[in-house]
């Protein structure tokens, strides 16, 4: 059975890194193993944050920190979709849920153009980084040409209030955007009766 | 035009009440003045947290603190509904949005039958407060016959996690119960991309 308990596990145990002081590099590394283990099993995600548009890539919130110091977001790739070149200005984990998606690293030249480093794949389990002034320039793109990929993206701020760039890779021209969600609505993790009653 | 920032302002200073290190009586004053200033305007709860069930009131989740120290909850009374007599055990606050609730308290008996103390009826923009040990018992009813009621509950737990009971008034009889919540979503707070691009 589909249970939602996994995803408020993890968004209790990664509120709680905050309370011990640490510093945000041991924040994203603590989260990545907490996001490892989330994006281990794919049996907790509800299905409206699962579909894809035909239109473009959809970034549904799933949870935002009250206090917007973390924010979790399901990334939902049909066929073919792909980010333009883009930065993010915090810390940030992607978590592989489903599907392939392949990840291109940029790196700036003084003269404000892009060239790419190399490109990975992720697959299911596989939890990737970035980290401002370390590898902030990216390119994410559904690596199958006919089924929807999901990845779960974890970013060290309220990601739907960052405001940051897209860039033309051939002539590194930047376009400021703040990325909103494609969403009104996050998932209930807190009804805690059905679980109850069948104790 | 509706917007979302009042719901999101109430839930970071809320949260933010937490951090000073305050009893749970201080929480529940200062939060009583944060609520008072949430329900001075109707203006902000997206509509499907609005909307009522023929078959029973709805409790819709607005907001749970990730560490389950205090949840919101939309009530949402249909023409005519009203609850069984309940406690909560935990402290409360009931802030008025829109239409007219009656309150009932009741005192219990060394018998453990229950009266009725008194009958407070709430106006929108007012705030009634519960506490455990002082005034836990209550039946709570849509004073309109023929229109919705809405008002906005506070409680210092998830209380979609609280076991608790139902009473029967004439005989006493208590029925454990977990309230739950009546929708699989909550509205998203997070989206801070429209308003910075008006701004
Ligand atoms: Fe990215
Ligand atoms: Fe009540
Ligand atoms: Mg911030």
């Amino acid at each position: 059975m589909s249970t939602i308990s996994p995803l408020r596990d993890f968004v209790a145990d990664f509120t709680r890194l905050y309370d011990r002081g640490l510093s945000p590099a041991a924040i994203q590394a603590n989260g990545a193993n907490l996001l490892r283990r989330l994006v281990r099993h794919d049996d907790w995600l509800p299905e409206p944050f699962t579909r894809p548009n035909p239109a473009r890539y959809s970034q549904y919130l799933l949870h935002c920190d009250p206090l917007e110091r973390f924010s979790v977001v399901s990334f939902v790739w049909g066929a073919g979709q792909e980010t333009p070149l883009h930065d993010h200005r915090v810390w940030g984990l992607i978590g592989m849920l489903r599907g392939r998606e392949s990840e291109t690293q940029f790196a700036r030249d003084p003269d404000g153009t892009f060239h790419a480093i190399e490109t990975t794949f992720l697959e299911p389990g596989q939890v990737a980084s970035l980290t401002p002034g370390v590898n902030d320039y990216h390119l994410v793109a559904n690596a199958l040409p006919d089924r929807t990929s999901i990845s779960i993206h974890v970013y060290g701020d309220n990601i739907g209030g960052v405001s940051r760039a897209t860039y033309d890779v051939a002539t590194g021209t930047e376009k400021t955007f703040i990325s909103g969600y494609s969403s009104d609505e996050v998932p209930n993790l807190w009804d805690r009766s059905r679980r109850a009653e069948a104790a």
